[in-house]
């Protein structure tokens, strides 16, 4: 299971505080206090910034790589941003992310070629929103044909069926697990990666149903997951999830995290 | 989805301790409270008890009938027992359990027959411990021709897959909820049971495991479960988990039970 910490994001106003004020601090404790609760990839984002956001996601990346020799996701959806940043990204980089509309895939596939990094890919399209399980599985073929195209291994793809708030549509979350078990049957040594807080949008107690969603996820075959690691409930919940799940060979992960205190 | 309340079970020991005063108070309680916190049944057993355990069984049932006119789950492997309190119980009830043993086959289908009682039906024979799906399967659809071949309906019957602790076989959960799958696709108008302690049996915090477990089942198709309704987190998690399944139109269940508080 790889866990991709999702706390330095500039949409949170501590981070975009601390981006802002160039406080260094901030960003280092929050890359190594993400690592010491099992992240594995350190997601970086400063996408609220439209005009400095190349500028500044320069001085998180760097920032961060003075923290901590955990990888990086590169997190912005500008190609341009990507670009600029990534002779900057020590090796064994994710960028997150690309999706099917013809920009991104232009701009990043080659990039990501270039730089053999692995790619999160969004079922996802300019024109269409992919609700049903059968709309993911479509973009997800279309996906894996543009990234095999362009020399990348199917092993550094992580697609995320990107789940909708069930809030709007109650079948969302359904459609979501049935797309990853499929896709995890169809395209051997593919990954499926996802983002946890859109499906409880408009909800009250989030955590509960982002905790539901990622168990459920986990049984279907995620074997990754975008999420904030020092949530001491989600983080339990998800080991929790890999023992019901059969991955977890003699309990052991589970066993080590109990005996940390950090099963909740 | 149908809940089973568990808690007046002899195997507690202030059960136990309350059958053998005759305290009418405890079990009443029991029942009442179970009934507050969402039970759609009140499973009863008096097991520990051998020689005894018909003449208490059916003092419980008749303490339970006066303190709520919600229906009653029996439950016992012994036919006789079955046999001899089904006379006192209210109608609309569930037997709980058959198995593919003969004895049990032979002695409670018929009984299950006259008095148009649900059944559970575990997938578990004298000689064999179904462990993978595929054996599951196999007692499964032995079960669903002994019940249709004794006129009882399908609508009537509750499968429950057994699942073995993980401490002695890591992939007993996935087989369990392939099998729920499965036998929710095979066998229209069948409905899945499970209890939720088997899989835990021998690890440390037990009820992160359970719920777990429940979630992953409740998105694959389980429209039952016999637990214990006053478990708070339980319950939240089933409520996250309906909701998650696409089994609560407009989130409505769950926004009643945020309502109420009962959502940890």
């Amino acid at each position: 299971m790889l866990i991709i910490g999702e706390r330095i994001n500039a949409s949170r106003k501590s981070i975009a505080e601390a981006i802002e004020c160039l406080d260094t601090d901030v960003i280092k404790n929050e890359a190594k206090t993400q690592v010491e609760a099992g992240a594995d990839y350190i997601d970086v984002n400063a996408g609220t910034f439209p005009r400095k956001e190349a500028e500044y996601l320069q001085w998180v990346i760097e920032t961060v790589q003075e923290a901590t020799d955990y990888p990086l996701s590169i997190d912005s959806s500008d190609p341009d941003v990507i670009k600029t940043v990534i002779p900057f990204v020590k090796k064994n980089l994710i960028i997150n992310s690309i999706s099917l509309e013809p920009a991104r895939l232009r701009g990043i596939l080659p990039l990501a070629a270039e730089y053999r990094a692995k790619v999160i890919a969004i079922c996802e399209s300019e024109d269409k929103i992919a609700e049903t399980t059968k709309d993911k599985l479509r973009m997800a073929h279309q996906l894996v044909e543009s990234v095999t195209k362009e020399g990348i291994p199917l092993n550094d793809l992580y697609i995320d069926p990107l789940v909708y708030p069930l809030a709007t549509n109650d079948q969302s979350a359904m459609a979501t697990l049935d797309a990853i078990e499929v896709i995890m049957k169809e395209f051997p040594g593919v990954h499926t990666t996802c983002g946890l807080t859109n499906v409880s949008y408009g909800i009250p107690n989030r955590k509960l149903i982002n905790r539901s969603f990622l168990t459920a996820a986990v049984t279907r075959g995620l074997n990754s997951a975008i999420l904030d690691p020092t949530d001491t409930q989600l983080f339990g919940a998800l080991k929790a999830a890999l023992l019901v799940a059969g991955k977890d060979e003699f309990c052991s992960e589970y066993l080590a995290a109990f005996r940390k205190g950090r099963l909740k």
